[in-house]
Order: structure tokens, then sequence, then C-alpha cells
């Protein structure tokens, strides 16, 4: 079995952006407007045709069996509106991740993104996720590190704001991905610098924090292949070692995975040589940032799975865990 | 004859530090003092025991030859204090510079820091690189793309802000290394989510302007191996041609270089192996972020040479290039 640990819904029908836009309309007379939940509508059969044309043809024809399923990640928006903002279409956009994986129960298992808004306690997050995770058989969560788009204007991951936090996911058993949202500042790319530059700084907050000290079962998962981690694994072991923080692999290796959203062979290469098997989970981010084909190959860039498969160092153990038994052991809630 | 492209004066004699808290002290009572440039107390003994006992012998023991040469990058400073403030510290860096290279003519070619100060404009910069280059023999510079520290609330590399500055480069015929300086925002550690994650950033800013369109012979070194870069080749190719850009080598590599600042051997290997031998700088930045020996190989973490000289795949042509040929090009004022 074959497991992508990162999906997003990239293809919602219609009236889920007519719900956002509606919300923001409401912003730009009020900002301070405090939004009831309301409705999105999207019936089931729009949601079957965005799904059975898209990620699970995509699914059915790259040879994949089960993605892990999570809302549009650059649509999260954290920084938009105020906190009701958020809580309101945090709660659609989980519902409809569990629509589809109520219509496709053998192809997608759900995960969450969380209610998080700038400068606003996690007390709400946490609501969301007991709600996702145990009324409604969700397996783990989105955190983002920084809710404010770019500015990073809220606690460092190692900061005591977090720890509520980091205390349920524990209770719960549940992994949370690191992923920002959608970049509102004028210096950073959404999918390019912000995604790749967030992914490096949220594991070198984490390493430079005791949060695995004081939550020895916490289980983070890094995107978008650990984004400069893994090609600077020297680096970033050498500044453990010189700033007295001893071996790095001791030091986050239990706690923190890496997935394989990385789009060319070379980068798969390194990060399969470079990071224990045993923190690498199979993804490929499909369908979201790079969707075109790459004329070198000839097949889509994301499609991960040819570059896991066309690797020459590893056994078929190794590839196993990669494709199966890391995803199953890490969201420990998956039944499959 | 092997040349280093990316050292740092980190080995500076007392007086220099003292200096620069000297202008704090001055700043904590009147952030607006107007700087004038004064002195710095460094005998040429001084210099020469801090060159000898460091970069000096390192060179020495590794089999390189000679080092360009800058000030230490994360004590720009650019976000510290007024244009004044940059204008003679950066100064004095420079002139610390031209000694160490005037003392050893043929270890160390110097590049200049420019007196950058967030908010205003790069007149001051033009200036001070004339300086640099006509009058003292400087080679290149250190551009900082985030004079703020961290913040990045100047414009992005490919507005119109940064022409003046480029258009002085490309009739100087002198490469830019985009490098920014101590980190002293939050969220950010200077030597490792900063510094990657500005490489990435820089990167990206440029491959979506019109930059080397309206100065196509700009030389642009991006350093520490590109940060995120070559490492998610692929992401970016796809990026590129998800937008409409074309073939993301035909975009950039004409104009944008990387350096070896990578710490271990998959790292390198990766980045001989993806980008263009053309565009491969070697560099260390002895002595730098990162100075531990690693226990794995017994050496340092920064003697990249050993891992240039251990890949597996380059002919001696291409690792003439690497060391040697590439940098007397893209530094075309260096006489050697």
């Amino acid at each position: 079995m074959i497991i992508d640990c990162h999906g997003h819904y990239t293809t919602t029908p219609p009236g889920v952006e007519a719900y956002r836009n509606a919300q923001k309309q409401l912003l730009n007379t009020n900002p301070d407007h405090f939004f009831e939940k309301g409705d999105v509508d999207v019936s089931d059969d729009e949601i079957r045709d965005s799904i059975i044309h898209n990620q699970l043809k995509i699914q059915q024809e790259r040879g994949t069996d089960l993605t892990i399923f999570s809302p549009r990640a650059s649509w999260m928006g954290h920084h938009i509106g105020n906190a009701s903002t958020s809580k309101a279409w945090t709660e659609q956009q989980n519902d409809l991740i569990h629509r589809v994986c109520e219509l496709f129960p053998n192809n997608f298992a759900p995960v969450c993104q969380l209610p998080q808004s700038k400068g606003t306690d996690l007390k709400i997050s946490i609501d969301e996720l007991e709600r996702c995770v145990l009324e409604r058989g969700f397996i783990g969560c989105n955190l983002n590190p920084d809710p404010s788009g770019g500015y990073w204007s809220d606690a460092r991951l190692g900061d005591r704001y977090w720890y509520p936090f980091y205390e349920k996911i524990a209770e719960l058993d549940v992994p949370a991905m690191i992923h920002v949202s959608g970049a509102c500042h004028h210096s950073l790319d959404t999918t390019s610098s912000y995604y790749l530059g967030a992914d490096t700084t949220a594991f070198t907050q984490l390493m430079f924090s005791d949060v695995f000290k004081d939550f020895p079962s916490l289980k983070i998962i890094i995107p978008h292949g650990g984004g400069a981690v893994p090609y600077h694994w020297g680096r970033f072991r050498g500044i453990a070692q010189d700033k007295g923080l001893g071996d790095l692999e001791l030091l986050v290796l239990n706690n923190i995975f890496f997935d394989t959203c990385v789009y060319h062979q070379d980068g798969i290469d390194l990060l399969l040589e470079v990071i224990p098997t045993k923190n690498i989970l199979f993804a490929s981010e499909m369908i979201g940032a790079v969707r075109g084909i790459d004329p070198r190959s000839g097949h889509h860039y994301d499609d991960t799975k040819r570059y896991i498969d066309k690797n020459q160092r590893l056994s078929e153990e190794q590839r196993l865990m990669i494709f199966e038994q890391n995803a199953q052991r890490i969201f420990s809630r998956l039944s499959i």
C-alpha cells in the first residue's frame, strides 16, 4: 500500500471560494465583524466530481493508494480577518475534508487545518482539533508557525505559547505538519521562498528549543523535503555541535520527519541518502504547487513516486517504510 | 590555483569591535547621532597576527591559494543606527579589508560591504563601491537584500529601487554576492534559517523579475550553495514553467552563480550534479558559520575542498572551472 501523506483539497467546487469571498467582503466593511459558521453551498456530487477527475484520477494513474488529505494550505489565510473569521472558515474547510473522506474512505484520510489567528491564544485551535479528531476521525493537523502570513509576528515554535497545543497533540497522539499559508508579505512568494523558508525556519526554531525534551512523544512533519535542511545537513549538524547541543540526529530525529515533496531525482536521492529512512514519509503534494510536466522526463514534476522508485540505493524494506510503514506508525490513528 | 570566493574577516583585532561598540553607545543616547568616520585603533601587526594564525594558516593547511575576502557578514548590521552609522562603519570595515589585502596580496583579494541602511537610497552605497573599486582595487561587493535584518521592509530585488546600483556594478563589471547580515528578527537565526532563507528569497525575487533582461551582463552570486534552490531545482524549474517564464536555466543562469558553502559530501554532490559547472564557484566561508570538526569524517565541516575533491563525477576540466576559472571570469578585475 502506498500512502501519500501530503495532499491538499486544491480543487474545491466554486461554493467554497464564494463562501470565502463573502467573508472578505464583510471584512472590507468591518474588520471586526463577528462571523457565524453559516453554510457552504457545495453538493456531494460536486465534491465527487472535483475529486474523481483530479486527485483520485492521478492517484490511480500513478499507482498510489491513499492520500492523507487536508484543506488547501495557501487558502488557510490565518492573517485574514479576526479570530471568528478563521474559526468559521476553518470549520467549513475541515467539514469539506470530512465529506471527501466519507465519500472516498479507501482513498483519503483526513487532516485538519486550525483556526489560528495571529496574536490570539490557541484555545480555539485546540477545540477544533478535538472536534476533528475525537468526533470526526481526523488523524493529524497542519500547524501554521506564522499565522501572520510572512511577518512572523507570533512566538517562535519553542515558546511556551505553543505548549498547550503540543500537550494536546501529544495526548491525542496525532502528528502536526508544520505548514504556512499564502504569503502576504511583499518580499515572499508563497510556494517557493515562503514555503521553503518557513520549513527551514520551523526546523531551526525547534532544533534550538526544549520542545522535544518537554514533549518526547511529539511527532512533527516538516514538508517540502524539509526546506533547505537536508541539503545543508552538514551545516545544521555543525551548528548543533558548535552550540553544544550535541548530535543533531539524537536531538531532533525522534520527533521530526520529512516528506518527499522534492520535485527532481537528485533532490530525492539526497534526501534518501542523508536522512534516516525511518524519518521519511512519501508525499507529492498533488495537486499543488507545481502542475506541469518536466520536458526532461516526460512526467509531472510532482510525480515523486517515480523518483523513489528510481533511486538506486534503497532496499525493498526501506521503500516499504517510506511508502507505508512510517506513515502508519506516525499517523497512529490511521486505520486501514 | 585554488580561489575561495567567499571568506569574511571574522577574526578582527579588538579595536574593531571597540569602534562598533562606541557607535552603539552613542546610538543609545541619540539614535540620530551623526557619525564621522574617525579612527579604528588596529595596528598592522595585529592584522598580520589575526590573519597568519587563522585564515592564512587554514588556507595553507587545506591547500587553497587565494581567498576573496570581505568584512564579517553578520557584523554589517545595516539595521543598526542611521545612514551615517552605516557609512562610517562600512568605510572602516572596507579599509581593514584593504589593509589585509595589501599585507597579503598573494592570498587575499578584496570585496567590500556597502553602507546600506534601511529605507535610504543607494547613492551612498554607489559612492562607496566606486571608492573601493576605482581607488582601492576591490573586485566585488556584498549586497544585502534585507538591510532591516529580517523584517524585509525594503523593496524586492526586482524593484527599480535597486536599479541604479545594478547599473553601477554592470558598468564597473564587478559581481555582487547577495548576503544578509545578522538577524534582529526574533523568528530567525543568523547563520541557519536567515542566511539560507535569504538566499532562497533573493533567488526567487530575481527569478520573478526583469533584472537580467534589463541588465544582461549582471553577475550575481548566491552564497551557501544557493540556500534551498539546487535541492529544489525541480520545483523552481516547474514553477518557472507553470508561470510561463520558460526554461529556468535560460532565465537565470547567465547571471546567477552559486558558491560551494555546503558542508557535507551529499550536499556538494547534489550541487555539482544539478547546477551547470560554469555556474559554480569554489568557496568555504572559512572562518565562518561552522567551526567544528565533523566526527564522521575527522575534518572540518567547512573544508569544502575535500568534498569537491572526493566527488566522483567531475572531470579535471570541471574541477579547474570550479576552483579557478569561473572565479577569474566572474571577478574580472581579479589580477593574479
